[in-house]
C-alpha cells in the first residue's frame, strides 16, 4: 500500500462517511416524490444539506447540492454572469483552478464576456491594488469577481475578506472557490459576504461526485442544468445518500478543524524543514509563512528536474504525490500558477506538490524524507540523459 | 414497508450494485492522478464505462459519464446546439420530459434558439409527418432534433429509427432521451444512429447521481461544464465508485432484459386488466397495444378525481405511486404530456402512473387492485367535497 500524499487530488472517505453512505444506499425513494418513501429520502437529503450548511456558516436554504466542485464553480461563475447580463466583465486572478479558467474563457469565447486577468504576486496571492484598479476601470460593466479562497497548487491563502469588500464597494458579487480551503481553514459564508462559494465533498473525506454551491439569498443566478427545478439553481434527481454522506463528512471536518489543521501544519513543517535541509535546489513555492498557506500543503520546485520524473520515481518507491499542474496526454506542461508567480518555465517544470491528510503520520513524512534526496538525484540524472531538452542538449 | 410502484421515479439499487459500490468506496485515488493509486481508480472507472457502453451497443470512448439523466439531457441538447451554431432551430416534440423542455426554452430565451414544437398523436407518439414538415421548412437552420425513446409518463414507445432517418436526410443530428426506456427495451446506439443518447443509472437499479451521455464519434459537442477536460465533453473529478456501480447495474439490466421485460409486461397487463374491470371511468393513457408501451408502465386517468388525492390515499394504504406530472409547492398541475395528447384539463388532473420493477410481484399488483376501487370512490367524494372546482361547484 502506497503512502498517500495527494489529498488535494482526492481524500480517503472517513469510515463514518462510508457507514452513512452504505446505510443510505438501500433506501428507495426520489426526494421529489410525494409519497412516504419519497419524503423519507427528502428528510435524509435535507439533514445532509443542513449539515453542509452548518459547516460553512450558512443556512440550508443557501446550499445548492451539485455533482462536485467543478460543477459548482461552473454554476457559480456562469450563473452569476448570465444573471448579471448585460454586464460583461469578469475579474479573475491569473492563478485560478482550471475549472475557473476554462469557464471564464468559454464565456469569453461564446457568451460575450470580457476578461480582466488580475495579477498575483510571487507568493501566488492576488494583488489587491490590481483588483481595485480593474473594478474602478470596469465600472458598472463588471458582472462578477471570482477568486480562490486558497490556491490549490501552492496553498497560498487569499485575502478573501478584502476581495469581497473591494467588490462590494462597486456592488459586484463575488464567487469564491473554497474547494482547497474547505476542511483546513474556517469558512464562514455569512461573515465573508460572498454571493456564492464552491466546495466539494471528496476533498474533505466525503464521496466523489458530490459538491455544493452556497448561494446568498440576495444573489441572482441562472441555472446551468435545467429540468424539474428540484433546487433553486439546479435540476436533476437529488442524491439523498450522497448528501447524507457529505453531511457526515462536513460535520466531522468542522468538529475536528482546529486539531486537524494543527496536525497537518506540524507534519507540513516537518516535511518542509526536512526537504530544505536535505535537498539542494529545492525551493518552497507559495507563502513561506506557515500561517499564510494551507496547513496540509507543501509545494516545491526542484531545480533541474522534471516533476513527472519525480512523480514516477516516487510512485515506484511507494509514494503517491502530484506535480500539481496540468498534464495532458503525457506532455508535461509548466503550471500556469507558477508562471503567474514569476517562476521560470524551466523551474516550473520541476514542481511537486505534497498534500497531507488526517491519517498522515510523522513516520510517513520521515519515510518520504528518507528517499527524496536520492529520487531527486536520480531525476536530475534522467533529465541529463535526455528528458529535459534544456539540460540535455546544451 | 410500502409497496413500491414508482420505479420510473427511482428504482431500488440491486444488491450486486450495492456490493460493487460498497467495495469501491474505501479505495482512494483520483482517476486523473498519474500514480498507481490514481491508475487503479481509473481502471475501475473504465471498466464501469465499458460495461455501460456494452449495455447500449456503444463503445467506451462514446460514453461521457455525467451526474445523471438531467445533466445528460442538458449536455446533449445544449452541447449539440452550441456546436451547430449559427444554426438556430430545435425540433422538439410537445410531450418531452421537463429536462428537455426547460433546456430548449432556456436556449430560446437566452441563446437565440428557435423552437419548432412537433405535435404528438392521442397516444403520445410523435407525428412523423409533422417532423418531416418541420425539417423541410427549417432547412439548413436546424441545429438538432431531440426526442424521447419512450415517454416517461404514459410509456409510449417512439419510432426512434424513423426519427433518426428523417433527420439524417437533412443532415441533422438527433439527441435521444432513453432514460425511461433503458433497462426495459433493447437499445443499440450504433444501430439507431443517433448523435447522442441520454441514460441514467438510478432508473435501472444503479446509484442516484450517475448517468451518461452517449456521443457518436462523428458528433461535435460543446461541454456544459468546463475544467480539467477529464472527459471528451465534461470536466470534473470522475466518480470511479459510481461508474463501477453503474456498470454492474447496466450489465445486469442487459443480461436480464428479455426475462425482465416479460415479467414487467405480464404484471402490467394484470394491473391494466384489473383496473379496467374494476374501476369505472378509468382510462388507460398512452398506447393500449402492449407492444407499443413500456412493459413496466400503466398510466390511467380516473374521471372525477384529483391525481394527488389518489396518491395520498394510496400512500396511506401503503402504496407508493406517482401522478406522473409536475406538482410544485402543492399546486397540482395538469400534465403537459396528457394535454399534448388532447386529454382535457379536467381529465388530465385525475392521472396516476404505476411503474413496476424487477422485484414487483403479482401479489403486490393484486393488493393494489383490492384497494384501488375504494380509493377512487373516496377520492371522488373528496372531489365533490370541494377539491375539484368543476365537480364541486356546479
Amino acid at each position: 500500500m502506497a503512502i498517500y500524499l495527494d489529498h488535494a487530488a482526492t481524500s480517503p472517505m472517513r469510515p463514518e462517511v462510508v457507514a452513512a453512505y452504505t446505510a443510505a444506499l438501500p433506501l428507495v425513494g426520489n426526494p421529489s416524490s410525494i409519497h412516504g418513501q419519497g419524503q423519507a429520502a427528502q428528510e435524509l437529503l435535507e439533514q445532509g444539506r443542513d449539515r453542509v450548511a452548518a459547516s460553512l456558516g450558512a443556512d440550508g436554504v443557501e446550499v445548492v447540492l451539485t455533482a462536485g466542485g467543478t460543477e459548482s464553480v461552473n454554476l457559480g461563475i456562469k450563473g452569476l454572469f448570465w444573471a448579471r447580463a448585460p454586464r460583461r466583465r469578469i475579474l479573475v486572478p491569473l492563478a485560478e483552478h482550471h475549472a475557473t479558467i476554462d469557464s471564464v474563457e468559454w464565456l469569453a469565447a461564446r457568451e460575450g464576456a470580457v476578461l480582466d486577468w488580475i495579477e498575483v504576486d510571487e507568493l501566488g496571492r492576488i494583488r489587491l491594488d490590481a483588483l481595485e484598479a480593474a473594478l474602478a476601470v470596469g465600472g458598472d460593466d463588471v458582472a462578477l469577481v471570482t477568486a480562490l479562497w486558497a490556491n490549490n497548487e501552492v496553498g497560498t491563502i487569499q485575502p478573501v475578506a478584502e476581495i469581497v469588500a473591494a467588490a462590494a464597494r462597486y456592488g459586484v458579487p463575488v464567487h469564491l472557490d473554497a474547494i482547497a480551503a474547505y476542511g483546513q481553514l474556517p469558512i464562514d459564508f455569512h461573515a465573508v459576504g460572498a454571493a456564492a462559494l464552491s466546495v466539494s465533498a471528496h476533498k474533505i473525506g466525503g464521496p466523489v461526485g458530490v459538491g455544493a454551491l452556497l448561494l446568498a439569498r440576495s444573489a441572482s443566478i441562472e441555472p446551468l442544468v435545467h429540468g424539474g427545478n428540484q433546487q433553486r439553481a439546479r435540476s436533476g434527481t437529488q442524491d439523498a445518500a450522497g448528501a447524507s454522506a457529505f453531511g457526515v463528512a462536513a460535520e466531522l471536518a468542522t468538529a475536528c478543524l482546529v486539531e486537524h489543521a494543527a496536525h497537518l501544519a506540524e507534519l507540513r513543517d516537518r516535511l518542509v524543514d526536512g526537504i530544505r535541509a536535505s535537498v539542494d535546489g529545492a525551493v518552497l513555492r507559495g507563502d513561506p509563512d506557515p500561517a499564510g498557506r494551507l496547513p496540509g500543503n507543501a509545494h516545491f520546485t526542484f531545480a533541474g528536474c522534471e516533476g513527472d520524473s519525480l512523480l514516477f520515481l516516487l510512485d515506484v518507491a511507494g509514494f503517491s504525490v502530484s506535480t500539481g499542474s496540468a498534464c495532458q496526454a503525457g506532455v508535461p506542461e509548466a503550471s500556469h500558477v507558477l508562471l503567474a508567480m514569476g517562476v521560470s518555465e524551466a523551474d516550473a517544470r520541476g514542481a511537486l506538490r505534497f498534500t497531507l491528510g488526517p491519517e498522515t503520520t510523522a513516520a510517513e513524512v520521515d519515510a518520504l524524507l528518507a528517499v527524496l534526496p536520492g529520487v531527486v538525484e536520480q531525476a536530475r540524472g534522467a533529465g541529463l540523459a535526455g528528458r529535459s531538452p534544456t539540460l540535455g542538449r546544451q
